[in-house]
């Protein structure tokens, strides 16, 4: 792959891909990608040409030049706002996907990281320069508010996979191309051989994409296995395909600009009334799978796809424990806006909130877990009052099941604050909900809360304790797993406990979120997502263990013959 | 776990584990452990010290202090020169082994990487210190010779522990301990949080240890999980126990003097009617697993350990293919030795010999498949006529499992150079064979060579040609897998197709060996063992891959008080 016939990507990203790495390092702030959705941030005209090109999409066929199809899936998305996309996609069907991406992965397998890495930098750059496109697409398949959509579907999605090409990328060059080794010998000279080290990928990757962050959650893995030398195959939810088309559209617009097989990324679309996820993932040629989504196929994967390199982003029973605060006001600000976030249908909202049931004290006076249920569904009631500051807050439901779930919650007849159904006056058919909050008890509803309500469904519980809520905490994730964990304590001996607790259940901490960082977020180069260390996930977000499984050295050797060995 | 009143053993070895990390990116020659059983590298009086200690470990039980039982298995162990070891061990059953291992970790895992590494160190200063002892141990449960028991058993298998621990030492302290995350805000001050990064083992460890190689192929697993914060339940083969008891005698004397809990290695020995490691390997809370050993076994662990971080080192079909020398004499010389060395009884033993039926040319001639074999058994022949030199080179047949392959490879009638039987005078009840030569063809004897033949059997096949050699050797290989891939060619392009080739089929190569390198032979630090990118293994001896699956990195954070921020 020469070069000089194509645009060198990598010249012009290095400095960012250096930058990157030294950023995974120290673990402190940092962002290429602007996370204002602002004019002045991408340039005059930029929202409006955005929104524009996403009205282009709607109600025809998918542009996607030369990429193979076995005829077209049917229009069937539907926005949570209220609308049909109207949007059709070719069709793949897994054995066709597979071996498409396997032989066209023969040159971005031969390549050096460098260059893998240049490509996925340009088109992570081409995303971000389609961030408003994208953000409507998310906006329009998962229910997110508009701003959301925006960062956590364009500049924060970006974070994550130029985090996945930084890690990816010093992985693979950790260890020289060529070295040679040089043994002394007790008799004779020494024993001199020459070695080439090179990384190669390990095959075919399958991404297996979720409704609700197809992007954000689904970034990681397609860039960590690109850099690595894998074609990858997305197969995204049936109910959001649109954000990660735009995505393989860029991503082989680039390939083919670089000199390469576009097929290398390749959409795999599904029609309704088939299920290709599972033999996509268990294709004896696919040998990375990347999963988000339900903890039951999640389990099923790694049980399942043996011939792969698995990693999962399943779900769990995200867990705060509260056990006093010198802000009161804060923690409910901040809590209520963690429940009400999206509608609660993010894989790292509150769910079980143990509270002291006799009381907890505060700077506003001691409270006992019902008061505490009533003051937390008051902060949702004030948050949630102006309809226009609600729409940009909660969203859309995303599908029929959280309303389902939903529905369930309120049948069990614990509700301490009631779900209310909001409309919103420019989408009058959209399906919204503010959280429901109940009241449950360790003893009598452990099948509750041990269970995981994906959406706006959050359980006060009222322990024995602070030790009894921590001994909860550890239980239940230890069990079931949980993507985040909080606390709420002002005396510092309560934190040590609860970080112990976390870090032997194997979750990561949240401590006193009273202000304008919420449990729910999690920022790349610095926040790892998921800890692989509890069953809700068996990778985190990211990290050299998310790289590292994706491809190997390997190496080859011989003598150096005498007359070219130089002896120092 | 203070160091004041403990040996700080990480200043100790705090420059050996920096140059060992190094060395592992630079690839280079490097040991720190001398691999010459000799007076002058190990101090006056070590080699007779060794072997007295060894010799009182005979007939007794096997000492080790305070290490929890269920009774004691009785000695079983026999020497493959053909004597009695008569030691017996504690008897460990799977429930008590991983209930003790996991509540003896606790300060284990809370104490920091620098500490552990510095523990791991130390183990291994001592490990190489009684490296004869071990020598003795390893060639009488074994069957090696003496010179390789003393080096692949000691000083070899110390610098692959010590590899293991730079990686895991290097991985953990990846990422800061603490870092601030400081993000500007569009209106008022940044957020600002401080966070802490706490690496945090897995679980408990399992390792897995085979008969022939039990510290070389043991080590690396046990010290990565030891590094990483881990206690190791150490599952010995009933055949090859004694050398990775006195590894755990060690490593409980170190644990113990540094103030942590014996019990964070243990040995588990089984009885011999009982079969320990399948319970061992799916315990609910055993996290990682390190196994050495068969195809079928390790295939089984991979599909059913799924509560854990599987490594497996298993079998295949090591090939050769030859196409041309420009040293003839050379190839026969040192294809000879490594067929004979150690009886074949190496995972890096060549199996199957490529070479075109029609013949190919050499310095002194040209060859056809049936004169190579013929002349391959002539360097046999020369190699182990002497019988001092035999012995050192073929060791003893380690147990009636390859006795059995080798009767029937006989037994096929297709021998173009038979085993012999040797003895030897000091060993006269020794288990001795020398190498069997079969000649086979592709199309006839496939079932043959697609199995594999542990032990001194290995195939000249003929094929149509060097393209239709390499095409065999992609084939099997990525079927059946290998550890191993040599080539002999003169001609660059042939040497080019071959790399390819290796590199397709996941396999590491070994160009035109003549001379004093073995393709059984992999030096740590420099040559990767294993590549995880064919079925013999899906771990590879050791990269950063094999370690960061033993560990995550869990993270807290909260927000920093305005008075405490410091703005730049």
């Amino acid at each position: 792959m020469s070069t000089d016939q194509h645009p060198d990507f990598f010249a012009r990203h290095v400095d960012l891909l250096h930058q990157a790495v030294e950023r995974t390092l120290d673990r402190g702030y940092w962002t290429p990608y602007p996370e204002t959705p602002s004019a002045s941030a991408y340039g005059a005209g930029a929202p409006e040409l955005g929104e524009a090109c996403f009205r282009d999409l709607l109600d025809r066929r998918f542009p996607l030049d030369g990429h193979p199809a076995n005829g077209t899936v049917a229009a069937a998305e539907v926005s949570p706002y209220g609308f049909p996309l109207g949007v059709s996609y070719p069709h793949l069907v897994p054995e066709v996907a597979v071996a498409t991406a396997r032989s066209a992965a023969t040159t971005w397998r031969a390549t050096s990281p460098d260059v893998r890495a240049g490509v996925a930098a340009e088109i992570l750059a081409r995303l971000n320069a389609s961030s408003f496109e994208i953000a409507h697409a998310v906006q329009h398949t998962t229910g997110q508010p508009f701003m959301m959509a925006f960062q956590a579907g364009g500049p924060h999605a970006q974070d994550r996979g130029l985090e996945a090409v930084a890690h990816a990328w010093q992985e693979q060059k950790r260890h020289p191309g060529t070295a040679r080794w040089n043994k002394p010998q007790d008799k004779g000279g020494p024993l001199v051989m020459d070695k080439t080290f090179t990384p190669v990928g390990r095959g075919v990757s399958v991404l297996i994409a979720c409704n609700t962050f197809p992007t954000w959650n689904g970034y990681p893995g397609l860039f960590a296995s690109l850099a690595t030398g894998n074609p990858v195959v997305i197969k995204p939810h049936r109910r959001a395909v649109l954000p990660l088309a735009i995505t393989v559209r860029i991503a082989r617009e680039v390939l083919a600009e670089a000199g390469f097989d576009p097929n290398v990324v390749l959409l795999a679309a599904s029609r309704s009334d088939e299920r290709t996820a599972p033999a996509l993932a268990t294709h004896p040629d696919v040998r990375i799978v990347d999963f988000t989504g339900s903890r039951e196929f999640g389990d099923w994967l790694e049980a399942n796809a043996l011939q792969a390199a698995v990693h999962t982003e399943k779900a769990g029973l995200n867990t705060v424990v509260v056990d006093s605060t010198d802000d009161y006001a804060g923690l409910l600000r901040n809590l209520a806006f963690s429940l009400a976030l999206y509608s609660g249908q993010m894989c790292t909202t509150p769910q079980n909130i143990f509270v002291p049931r006799d009381g907890f004290p505060t700077d506003q006076g001691p409270r006992t877990a019902d008061e505490f249920a009533r003051d937390l569904g008051t902060a949702l009631d004030k948050l949630l009052g102006n309809p226009a500051r609600a729409a940009a807050i909660l969203g859309a439901v995303v599908n029929g099941g959280v309303l389902d779930r939903l529905n369930q919650a309120t049948a069990l007849d614990r509700t301490a604050h009631p779900s209310r159904e909001l409309t919103y006056p420019d989408h009058p058919d959209a399906v919204v909900r503010t959280p429901l909050v109940a009241r449950l008890d360790p003893k009598t509803d452990e099948d509750i809360y041990t269970t995981e309500w994906f959406g706006p469904v959050s359980f006060v519980i009222a322990t024995d304790s602070t030790a009894h809520s921590l001994q909860l905490l550890h239980d239940t994730v230890r069990r079931h797993g949980a993507l985040t964990a909080s606390v709420y304590a002002s005396d510092d001996a309560v934190l040590e406990a609860a970080r112990q607790t976390a870090l032997d259940a194997g979750v990561h901490l949240s401590e006193n979120l009273t202000g304008g960082v919420f449990v729910n977020q999690s920022a790349a180069f610095s926040d790892f997502h998921g800890t692989a260390a509890n069953p809700a996930a068996n990778a985190a977000l990211t990290d050299p263990a998310f790289v590292t499984g994706r491809f190997s050295v390997l190496q080859s050797r011989r003598h150096v013959p005498a007359k070219e060995q130089v002896h120092a």
